[in-house]
């Protein structure tokens, strides 16, 4: 791919930039740049030519055509919060981060669609609790949803604990406007649950991190707020019992089923003896634990009688050791802090090394046995301590240094151990990035993973829609030199 | 886009073929090759080079290869149910058909996953009992389930009666393996809920028609069959409470609506006036009617209780004027009768219009409305019967002639018809093809409606992917020549 090279100087530039969007919408100070030329995991240092931040998107598209005709390189940026480095601007000095914070609108619910209608700058939060003050669920739920924004979480097609029920944010995405690599506008904002009228450029630009466009709005899909909630904690034997138990839930009602997340025993004495107020609610320990929480919008669906029933089977059967479900609100909010504090539990353990992985459902035991084996061997003491979306096949599989070890010795090992982890994922058919995208932290593992054809389609249709590479460059598709 | 030319005679590229499959995979004879030449509306008819019909991916690979080299067009084939053309051959007699229909193994149903791999070659009726048969539903219904195959259920994305609870044949995918344009194999065949690892091939080459690629083996979700299943007829006053009613089911467990399907008072009297044995099981005559199927896994959910209250609520608030609630499996059949016969009672009562359209699902009542007004303006005596998917907004507009008045008078106007119809659905934002793509037929109405950027990206991805124009040429997008 060839990269155009401007012809004007970079004063230039952003005078042409600052006549666009007016002295509010470009930063160039480095005191003013430099919190959007890091990103918040502190793995890259950029630099910006300068910050570019269009309040409407007939703005942006005119910022947009005019790096396209002096081959200005862009990345676009919302929350930056990419756990890959997928929106932090390279250390050359010439790109531009673009920034569609200021657009921010929640433009329109419908209550008939079920369909919310936000710009790309508002945050998840916001639009959620739009969504929710409407009577409704925007049914996407991530940990950094506070500061990311929804043009980010579409771009990078995000997860979370509730996609078994109600899908990535790829299947809530009804409609996309976006501004393409040369600037001209993409009016794909629709309503229709069917349409096939040509090729799914909604669906190839959400998860294409920003390589393909700036989605500037989205229509979501909403669905009725929970009327009632189960949260229940299980112990359960091992990773197979857990598989047993998903399917027993899902197989009576997945629609019920909104989130099932599996925790080793390993971590969860982390969490316990080093998070204060977190206290197992059950009479032992356990070997594993899988939090379920059950949902419905009915109010009158008898849930707890539900849940108590299928618990009780799945006692008798020795699926489960034991179950405690939450009483209360406050209840079922201890019981996720269990769960959400593994990452800052392990943190406090000491150095660790983290695996955002997935595989077939089936293969979840098999995943978290053999690698867990295969992480004691290559590192003794190590302290495996696998947690995460098991409904999905998604298992955060972190390792903790062993008790007594230095940091840096055991994350000098840490490239044996992703590698152990990843050749048992790719044994199993498995996912080297399962929600975090590739960025520019992965863009290396593409050829092996996922090579030939693949990859080469990739490049033909990156090559097609963004000729001069001026599109966040250097993230998702390796170098040319690397790989088919 | 160049077409490669061939420096083969037709007869040295049928013996290349027969070396690579047998003479059992090749047919040249006209009498052979008639059935695969014209589609089933009888609206085109073609010729082939040959039909081929590889046994497996490896033999499809060798032929795309060989086609690739000598740029020879290659139309792809399944069931050849196409309502728009898109898989019959043009008549130069250069290009070949390539049938899927030999790759028709079920390869396997995994419980946990919920999966289901099967090749394109497999009849949608035949996957469907297979899964059955494993205690599992496949939630992808359409008229032509009998003979249409995986491999172009999915090349046009089909829909059907149940998308508004499991979604379009899209949403059903979650991994596939592709023979490339240029005989390249795309495996992407993974059983993965999370998986961001680079761009969305496989949603690229779900809809796209087969003109990028021939889809060779999915991997499919399935779901727990329904345990209960209560269908209604319910009596309406317009559309507009039909909207209500979609509202109040979607609104107290959208989870349990599995079928909301609109029919026109007009329409409905044909039915019982033309078809033997349709009868209408309410009181009165109404102006509208909705078929509401609800429906669930769980054996235990009083289904029928909660659909009698909530009917009764809408009986109470005016929504419906009157339900029938099916007593039995043989009720069911006649409340779905009185729908799938529309088409049926049409054809007997003279010459139609048919349009597939949607709109968002809000708009359907001022759809119905203004269409049914603006095309009794245009043709006085007009019979407008609109009837479908209202849940999805994608309604089936049909319009029949006048009584005594000449087919030929009135088909005389069928352009004026359809553009008028046209009119309207684009003022709502819709689609001017919902479920069934656009083919051969509907390419010229792509400018307008899909032209810009939309257009212009579909035109660089064909060109990156098929630069030689061989993959089903003339499908889905309009010459060079015409729009952006």
């Amino acid at each position: 791919m060839s990269q155009a090279t401007t012809t004007l100087t970079p004063a230039d530039l952003i005078s042409r930039f600052t006549d666009m969007l007016g002295p509010v919408g470009v930063l160039t100070g480095e005191s003013d740049t430099a919190a959007y030329c890091t990103d918040w995991r502190d793995l890259y240092h950029g630099r910006a030519l300068a910050v570019l931040r269009p309040a409407s998107t007939r703005e942006l598209a005119g910022i947009v055509r005019l790096c396209a005709a002096h081959g200005v390189p862009m990345v676009p940026q919302g929350g930056n919060t990419s756990m890959v480095g997928g929106a932090t601007p390279d250390d050359s000095g010439h790109e531009v981060v673009v920034c569609l914070s200021r657009m921010n609108r929640v433009r329109n619910i419908d209550p008939h669609d079920l369909t919310m209608e936000v710009e790309a700058g508002v945050t998840l939060k916001a639009a959620q609790d739009a969504a929710r003050e409407a009577g409704f669920m925007l049914p996407l739920s991530i940990s950094s949803e506070g500061s990311a924004q929804i043009g980010g979480v579409l771009a990078t097609n995000a997860g979370g604990n509730n996609t078994l029920r109600y899908g990535n944010a790829r299947e809530l995405v009804l409609g996309l406007e976006a501004v393409m690599p040369d600037g001209a506008v993409f009016h794909g904002l629709r309503r229709l649950r069917k349409d096939n009228t040509g090729y799914a450029l909604r669906q190839l630009l959400i998860g294409s991190e920003g390589t393909l466009g700036f989605i500037t709005t989205a229509i979501l899909q909403l669905h009725p707020r929970p009327r009632a909630i189960e949260a229940v904690l299980c112990a359960v034997d091992d990773a197979g019992a857990a598989l047993r138990l998903l399917g027993l839930l899902r197989g009576r009602d997945p629609a019920l089923v909104q989130a099932f997340e599996y925790m080793s025993g390993t971590g969860m004495d982390l969490v316990t003896s080093l998070i204060p107020g977190a206290t197992l609610p059950l009479g032992e320990r356990a070997p594993a634990y899988v939090l379920v929480e059950l949902a419905t919008p009915r109010p009158d669906a008898d849930l707890r009688e539900y849940a108590e029933e299928i618990l009780g089977e799945a006692l008798e059967d020795g699926i489960i050791t034991d179950a405690v479900i939450a009483e209360s609100e406050g209840q079922r909010a201890a019981l996720w802090k269990l769960r959400e504090e593994h990452a800052e539990a392990q943190r406090q353990a000491g150095a660790s090394v983290k695996n955002d992985v997935s595989v077939p459902v089936t293969h979840v035991p098999a995943l978290i046995d053999r690698a867990t084996a295969a992480c004691a061997a290559l590192v003794p003491g190590i302290r495996a301590a696998p947690f995460g979306h098991m409904g999905d096949g998604n298992i955060h599989f972190n390792l903790v240094q062993p008790e007594g070890m230095a940091p840096e010795a055991f994350l000098a090992r840490s490239h044996d151990i992703m590698d152990t982890v990843a050749a048992i994922v790719k044994e199993l058919d498995g996912s080297f990035s399962a929600e975090h995208g590739v960025g520019q932290l992965k863009p290396y593992m593409m050829p092996q993973w996922r090579g030939g054809a693949e990859l080469a389609a990739m490049r033909h249709i990156k090559a097609a829609l963004d000729p001069h590479n001026i599109m966040n460059p250097g993230k998702v598709l390796p170098p040319a030199t690397q790989g088919a």
